[in-house]
């Protein structure tokens, strides 16, 4: 079940992914049914990042980053890496030197449900991370895993060749076969909430624009 | 037992308020006995932010956040909101929607013992935030819940119109009735550590600038 | 077991624990055989800072913050004060009083299995703190610990004396009498990571840098 | 605000007190509005017990047991002891002589949001405990707190003489005053659930038994 | 996304899945390579049960337990309900009366990434549950979720139809297709172990029997 | 610094051993001061188990037991296996083959800060641990460490040869140098609590029996 590495997954287009990475984690989530959310423990290294990418996924025992150096072979311009260890861990699998090596290949970031370290060195180098902890502890190189299979990532199910979407909210995953069907639903979403924000900001409350006032009367709410 | 909106709940006096946020959060908790903690969870989206406001609440069901719309119109200048679910959930029942509609009301915060999401706006928006989870899972507005009842939030059990005091190291609450005495106490403490502060900086220990050396013999302490 | 105050702990050089600090807690802990980190919980309350000292151990009951004041007398200019409570607490034993004190004996910093408070006036300080939790909870000083005794410190195993190595990757510890070897390791270690990266920046693989093809073959991947 | 210990508290009628246990927890709960509950990490230290009493509470600072003594002097016959820590602690306050002491108090169990030990002598005593941890770390009696005080326990606001249920689920409270109502809506909701279970083992279903069909319908679940 | 319900899920042949049973649930996760399992959280009710069943998957929000209503009409003799929120929860959805509803069915038990509650019942019962909780906390009926729809539980993804093991060890899933498959490889190991056995009952150590000797040279360990 | 097996550790007189099981976990830790125990979430597989015996210490990479075997080797009658991994984790290093070997040998039990599995096998066989986690998750056998070397397990610091006590409350380390003196100490705690309980049960208060009203005065304790 391990030891497979696949080499031509299929991505989505790089406008649909650019596009998905302007919209945001949270408008993205709510576009496709409020599905496709890593794990709340998924934190960026560094605040301000809002990427996206095309899943080149890592499956790798705990405690051994060697995939990592198989998987950076496979990444294409505008990837993202993401590592799901196969049982709980949270040593650093990833430093500034993998970082170098996968940002001269064009990798995004990296997502990975395990540790990160060098955490001054990658921000410096303006590498995103999204991690389950920071954690300077090491890793061997002596079990082989998967690269480019299905995984479960912080909760989330993501196949390679997904798209990725991470920013200060956290981190999200959208189908590939998806991706412009949700970006469709992002966009109009987002065109809706300038409106609504207008409006609210001009105090006009949402019990009054999304009409509650009825519903909560027939639910039974009491004004005291 | 749900279902019930207070409307006209008591407010400590603005200046009360404000005088207890320059205070800061470990002064007034120190001041009022070392109680009114919300738990060490309850972390800001960014840091430096001090406020102080009076406790609008919110009990709301779990991934449903029908009440806070129901809540902000119940928000009077300065207040503060203060959300507990009903059961244990990390969901982002905010964002910058409901933020821009509640600054609309000149809300000064939320204390939330969920989640909250879209932070890079709520950072940009000078909206602060403390939560126990950023998380952009959406919620929906289908059960409803109470607004201004008492809660425990975090670990700390709240009223409405109680002062809540939020900065760098966490929350605190003080009861409506005792923010006068408890902000006497809290600047007769500041006045005192200006003057500790200084001898301390000088190089005096605190074993002697609070005449510990008897006590600690006395207690069987051994210098080897 | 208690009540002890051990004063004339030795130290490694000034030099050895300056030059182990420019090195960092990830190229440390690699040279000195993956060994010595403490738990990942163990975050520091601002970034960027990074340091070296002989450590000034306490032994604190939980919620008790009476040792602190008496190892702060112990402490000599570049030492670190690391505190280990006996039992789990995230209390907030050390604030900015006892900073003040501590940074006028020369203290660099503070390393605590525990809480800490004032953190935005440490952060002005300039006095870095790793912590398990920022927690205005106050203690009391009414029972007695150690100073410069044994302790297990977040998973780790601290002598006082013993160099700490903190910045935003975690903390490492390195027993005293190995600070010059794990010296040498870690400044060898990083004179090949400049080469390492400047091959990997450049394009080359760390599957061909390390010659990983033929032991992936052997290990039985397969590329499909 | 420690340091007092109220002697005259007033508590429900034993009868009532009794009929809330044979409810037991998830109904009571139920019967109070969904209300009342202690966190889940409150668990037995073995099964089977099922129990109700009139809460003495301790309020106690961590890892300092000094208020149990003073709180075991206030029991009354069918009394349980409640012991919420000032800030998060799992040490073991309480183990077998204190347990003998309460049992020869009449007192029915303790519910400790912390720690318990001695619990194989417990279990052979049959004296239940419901606690956050097992753990043998002893305590000291150093530092006074307050006993029959309001206090917050595992997230439940609990005032003293409040009726406390306990069972394989948890860790229920009941406000003194609401108790009669509280069981006449539990026995009611018990009755009905004979009813219900019968119908359910026949083979009926929830969706016929509590006509849902249309419902679901009208909320769009589709059959495919 | 939601308000799906599949009605026609193909299930393995119930004497495959009652072997898979017999194997137990470390024999199966070994025999499919090290994978399907549900996170180590996921903990029985009561010792001693050890079921294998066809996956009735259910999807469901936050807090909510309308679609275990819906999912029970599902149910075919010696299926599992297996239940994932849509965000981490540990609210009790299902207790006595639900479980005498699907035992009525045929239901073998309950895997839960959530609580459960009427435990003690529940046990009396015999019908075995794996959750996250154990915990009173009632749910609503107000939000419409999935049934029989691909989701990931307990950090395992599943699919409906697909292989459950549960025993005390935990919880495993092997997929539909895999079934026989992954039967075979158990047995086989299962008829290894048998072998295993004995030799190290009578006393031949691990190091002879897997003839690690010459490997763990070859590494460098030492003998000191 | 891995890759040693120290082969001849020494260790405590049996009768020292065994009179340490009988006084238990929690006396033991308060003869020493307080001092030697495992976190508490070292729970045992099944209650009512009591051993002590002398600690056969592994540091082990995560997810790999290779070093299991070598460690069994080096068990002698009464040993007590004790693992550390050298990074969190909570695979299940040691199912039912592992115990028949290290049964076969007098081993009494392993405590593990890890996961164990096969626990059905483990508790019909009464070969008792102390575990984090119960996990089927399997490991490799690819990467070496260490046998009877100086290891931190659960927070507390283990030397090959110290004297592990287990019981229902947890784990105990006594360092064996120090083993008879903390018997002695043990025994006559041992002695007094036979005379304490005696009272207590009489309805003698703790209060009087160690005369505590005064110095609740003196601290200012207020009977209201």
């Amino acid at each position: 079940m391990s030891g497979v590495v696949v080499q031509n997954i299929q991505r989505a287009s790089l406008d649909v992914i650019d596009a998905l990475a302007r919209c945001g984690v949270a408008t993205v989530h709510e576009a496709q049914g409020r599905t496709g959310l890593l794990a709340s423990y998924m934190r960026p290294i560094y605040a301000g990042a809002r990427i996206a990418g095309s899943a080149v996924t890592i499956s790798a025992p705990p405690g051994d980053n060697w995939m990592v150096h198989v998987a950076i072979e496979q990444l294409k311009e505008s990837d993202i890496l993401l590592l799901a260890p196969t049982s709980p861990c949270e040593d650093g699998y990833f430093g500034d030197l993998l970082a170098t090596s996968a940002q001269a290949r064009g990798c995004r970031g990296l997502v990975i449900d395990a540790g990160v370290r060098d955490v001054r060195d990658l921000t410096e180098m303006k590498f995103p991370v999204w991690s389950k902890a920071v954690f300077a502890q090491g890793t061997v190189k002596n079990t082989i895993g998967s690269v480019n299979v299905p995984v479960v990532c912080a909760g989330a199910a993501v196949n390679p060749g997904d798209v990725i979407i991470a920013d200060d909210d956290g981190v999200c995953v959208v189908p590939r076969l998806n991706a412009e069907t949700v970006l469709a639903a992002a966009e109009a979403r987002e065109a809706m909430e300038g409106e609504k924000r207008s409006q609210l900001a001009a105090g006009v409350l949402g019990l009054d624009m999304y009409k509650m006032r009825e519903r909560l009367e027939k639910e039974g709410v009491k004004y005291v």
